[in-house]
């Protein structure tokens, strides 16, 4: 099984991914069947080359994570950690909860980022 | 459909029980069948007096959140948020995030805690 370090450590690859502006860095934690659902509510992202994009675009936006606390892992499979994105392209704010999904490959299956209308400030 | 500000102010309301030291306050934030999963890879608790039970031991071990930082939405019936837990009956403290899913009533039906054994100091 997985374990919570190797979590931990892929959900820093993707805040340091986000540092160095490494799209392919980031996407590619994500297995190749993957879904994103970001943020909850919204349709779900399907597979590498749509997660590739939707990557591409958030980067190329320029985004910078910071965390707002240390990441947590779990019991399971499922790590999590809560951070804040900068977007200066769109000179906003966004107050983020990513819980991300592993396979036993240690490739997120599934992320899901809980955030809404309230948590963005321009 | 159940609004941003109504999620949030469920998720605070669970805060401030654990503080106020009311394990009623917390177990009426859920649903009769809501389930939950603390922490995620441990068997759920099911429905209402189990769930009533988890809460009073909570509390009865002094049990205190204090949130890590703003209580995030999302686009649907999920809200999140990270805290620590100081349990001085057990002299630790645990780095959690919940992930809460409401129904239609304002009810909690689902609530999934992420911490793993590396997230408690002692």
């Amino acid at each position: 099984m997985l374990s919570q370090e190797d979590m931990k450590r892929a959900l820093q690859a993707y805040i340091d991914g986000f540092a160095a502006g490494d799209a392919a860095a980031v996407s590619d934690l994500f297995a190749a069947d993957a879904v994103i659902e970001d943020p909850v509510g919204t349709p779900p992202v399907h597979g590498r080359p749509a997660i590739d994009e939707f990557y591409a675009n958030a980067i190329a936006a320029g985004s910078k994570l910071t965390l707002d606390g240390p990441i947590r892992g779990s019991h399971g499979n499922q790590a999590a950690m809560a951070f804040t994105v900068e977007v200066p392209a769109m000179n906003m704010r966004i107050r983020a909860i990513d819980v991300m999904t592993f396979g036993e490959d240690g490739k997120v299956v599934e992320m899901r980022a809980l955030w809404g209308p309230d948590d963005i400030e321009s």
